[in-house]
Parts: structure tokens; sequence; C-alpha cells
């Protein structure tokens, strides 16, 4: 049997590839399912582009209205997907009867956001049952695909008991 | 004499109230010039609805569009505001000659953002030459004027040559 | 009966200041027991100085043994008595059968610490039942007992099972 | 022959590597003269175990003097060696007239640090001319060599004009 009729049966939770595969398709559904909520990042033009267990990527085209007096984006965008690509990639590890909610988060500014997008890989450090820790670097990518390290963030989320 | 015309005279720097009040005026002016240039601020909807030395505060009134997932202001609103605050009660410390830039913040999230308008209060906590340290409260208010205590943000700002 | 009578024969947990009183020694007490158990701080030479219901403050007289290379108080010792100071203040407001440990905080060093002792003032921003958000304040104080403000610290503190 | 003269034979300035080694070497050079005058890494009993061109590792062996109530290493012990790692790691790639000072850190605390030793692993993250931003790892170590990771700060570092 090919390995794309498997995938069309759907994923066999009785081997660990199989449970596992379909943990992170169940995690990925989570993050894409909470993201179309959130009003803001779609006024932000924000997509998630990526999503895999403990980790999450959110992008963010260039316009006009995301930018600073200087016609950089703004560091509130990249605060805005730096801490939903940090809480996303929490939300993979979380247990499947919790939300997350970020506690806080610290970033560094490192080099003006110039670029075509703006983009924010989001990873967790370390997560417990209680409080997971992440970081996310936010890179601006050109034209020519070059990369400006823009951003670091260190967040702290919480899980919570999800909404009835 | 009305306190209009006096006004239309200008302020005396030969008093040092005058002095101050004129400085005072000054950092209004460049805090409002800024931030009229930042197309995120329009997006968002914000105003800078007070400036003082050393204080800034600016508030965005609710929309749907500012959402998370449970329709509570996105914790981006409450940072990209509590940043702008902090930033610009900076900008009002800052020589003349010189921009400001935000270093790095810190963010905790205290209580869901629910209310008609979040306000950021931000303040200079020290002013040096080269780095100011500030801090902003982000408070939701009801309809009813009720007052949330939603973020509370700690943050470095540096001065900068201004772009000539 | 007289206040004092009452208060000589223990609080009376019947009336709200009697009780709110109890509750201050038992927190005081909480601080001190916990605090003598910690080897660094006797180290360091600290000491609680004062407790309140979300507030505890700490000190350390200066020495030798605790400075940078310019013979100023190392930031280290800031760090670890504005966070204990914040920790304890947290302390002060967790239920009876929890103890506290720090998630994480922020310092940030405004001023050379140079002075006879250094004092954390710690004080809760907001108390949830899992996590209590604080801030403290350190400051230098000269022989002629003039302060200068060294450094500010935000912390998020959790609550946890006490061990048995 | 002496130390000296296989100095004087050694590398060549002359050849990029050359340069690269005689550079590194200055830098450990200065981190090492710079650390031996801090008063509380001393009595800490921290020493620098390795020292690299953006990368500074700073270790301290477990000692009932540097515990916390549970007699885990304290955090302050983290939080200063993961400090000076960081700050020590922006030293090696400051201009040679220059010092640094922490202009700020944020230190989440990821696991108990239980172990032999506690080590701290800074580097540095993007150097500017003013402003370096650094990262750090604390890990505790077992006696079987078994790594816990206890702690990651994210910190920022500002050159300034040496003392005369």
């Amino acid at each position: 049997m090919s390995k794309r009729e498997s995938k069309a049966s759907g994923p066999d939770p009785s081997t660990e590839t199989g449970a596992r595969e379909g943990a992170s398709e169940k995690a990925e559904e989570r993050v894409r399912e909470s993201f179309a909520k959130q009003g803001i990042m779609k006024l932000l033009g924000a997509e998630v582009v990526e999503v895999a267990e403990g980790r999450c990527v959110i992008e963010v085209p260039y316009s006009d209205e995301l930018t600073q007096q200087q016609r950089y984006f703004h560091g509130a965008v990249a605060g805005a997907i730096g801490d939903s690509a940090g809480g996303y990639a929490a939300l993979t590890l979380a247990p499947p009867d919790r939300e997350v909610l970020t506690v806080e988060y610290k970033v560094n500014f490192l080099a003006p956001a110039w670029g075509e997008r703006l983009v924010a890989r989001g990873e967790v450090i370390t997560a417990g049952g209680r409080l997971i820790v992440c970081k996310a670097e936010v890179v601006a990518i050109s034209a020519e695909g070059e990369e400006t390290y823009c951003a670091a963030l260190q967040q702290t989320v919480a899980t919570t008991p999800a909404e009835a």
C-alpha cells in the first residue's frame, strides 16, 4: 500500500507514527480554527503558514497600513504576530480540553523591519501542565528572499480550561 | 485678555512657566506629528488623547476588528498602544534634535480586555541621554466608565539622531 | 472592651479588622520562615524589613563582596532582592495551603547602585488564583539617607501546592 | 621556549585567522580581568569556563549557601550568572575602548535547578554600536552529567565609554 493511500484512509492510531500525524493534524485544525476567529489577525492580513508540534509560523505581507513613521513595519505588527506564533506553538502541545492564554511576553527589536513580508516563527522552549514557555523570532523578507532578523520574543503562556 | 488671545500671541520664553508651556506644546506637536504618520495607529483607530512632559495617553475604541477569539480586545492592541504610549512619553523628554525608538518592552496581561475603549497611559520612569525607561498601564473602560486594569508594560527606549 | 484588650487576647476572627490583622501576622510568619531557609539570602546578608498584605521590603547592607567591577552593588544583588521582595509580596496573598514560585521577571537597571544599603520594595499588582503579577523597585540609600532609584522589576509568580 | 617567545612567534596578525585569534585572546583577557574584579562572582564561587567571540560560559558549583527554601539553586544564582554570561559575551564584541553595562534582562525559570553545577551559556544575538542583544541559557548538571534546562534569559547590553 502506498503512503498516499494510507493517508487517504486516515492515520492509523495503532501505529506511533500514525498517532503522531493524527495529533499534529488535530493541532493544526485547532490553531487554524482559533486563528480564524481573531478579528485583529484579519485586520493585519496575517496568515498561518505552518503548524507543527511545538511550532507555528505566521506571516503578514507589507502594506502601508502596517507602518510606523518611517514606512517600516511597525513594531506592533512584529509584537502581534510574534506573540501569536508563540501562543499557537504552545496550543499544539496543550491538552485537548484546554485553551491557551498569553501571560506575558518580552520583545527586543533588533533591526528595522523592512521587506515584502514579516514572518514570525514561534517555538515551544518547555511545556508544563499549566505553563508553557515559548520564543519567537520575527524576520523581514525582501523581494529577493533576503532575511533580516527584526525581533526576538520570549513568552509565558498559561493553559486554561476551555470555555463550555 | 482672554486665554485664547494670550495663546495666540505665544508663550513668553522669558518666564520659566512660559518656557515650560512652550516646551510642552512643542512636545505635543512632535508627538501628534509622528503619530499621524503611523499607518498602524490609523488602522487600529487609535488616538492620542493626552500629552504632557514625560506622559502620553493613547486610546482606541472597541471594534470587532480588534478582537481575539473570545471577542475581547486582542492582546496585540494592548501591546501596540502601550508601547506607543510609553514611546511617546519618552519623546516628550528627548532632546529636540533626536527621535526615539523602542529597544524592547515586556508586557503582562492582567485581565481580559473587555470594554468600550482601551486606554494606554505611558509614563517615563527615568530619562538618560541615550536611554529612557518607561512604563505603561493599559485599562479597558466600560460604557459605565468602570476601569479594568488589563496590561502592565515596562519598556526601554533609545534616543537616536533624527533623520535628515 | 477596648481595642487593646481585644488585641492582647489575640485577634478576634469575628471582626473584619481582627481577621485581617491575624491574616497579616500569619503572612509575615510565612515570609520570615521561608526566608530563613534561603541560603543565598544569608550569604548576601539580606533581611526582611517589612511585610504587609501584598507588600514586602528586603534590605541588604553594602559589602565589598556584593560588588561589580566598579565597586557599586552588582546588578545580581538588585535582581536577587527585587525578585524576592516581589515573590514574598505575592506569598502574603497566596492561599494558606499554597507556596509561590517565580515564573519569570524582567528588570531594568536605572542607575549605578551606590550606597550604604540596597532596598527592594515588592508589591502585588494583581493576584489571581494561580498567577500573581508583582513589581519591585530597588533603591540605593546613602549614609545621608538619600535614595537613588536603581532598578525596576516586573514579575510573574505562580502559586503551587505546598510540598507535603 | 618561554611562553612569551612562543607568543611572539605565534599567530601572525597579518593573516585573517591570526588576527581573529589575537582578537579572541584579547577578548578573553578583558573578560577575565573584569570578572576578577566582581566581588559577587567570588562570593558565589562562579568561574568563567569559556570565552569566544560573542560567547561566554560561566559556572558555579553547588553549595548550601546558594539555595532557596527547598535546597535547589536559588533563582538569583541563575539570574546572576545568566546576566554575567550574556554581558561578557557582549563584551567580546564591544569596541576595545568601550565597556558594557546591562540595560535590562528578562528571565524565565523553566525547571528546578538541581545538580552539582549550574552553568550559564551566554551568546550575542545581534551587536550594534551602542546596544547589544544577548541570550543565555542556564542548565543544571548532575553528578552523572545529565543536563536540566533551568532558565532562559534575554538581555539588552549597552556599550559605554570606558572609565579613565
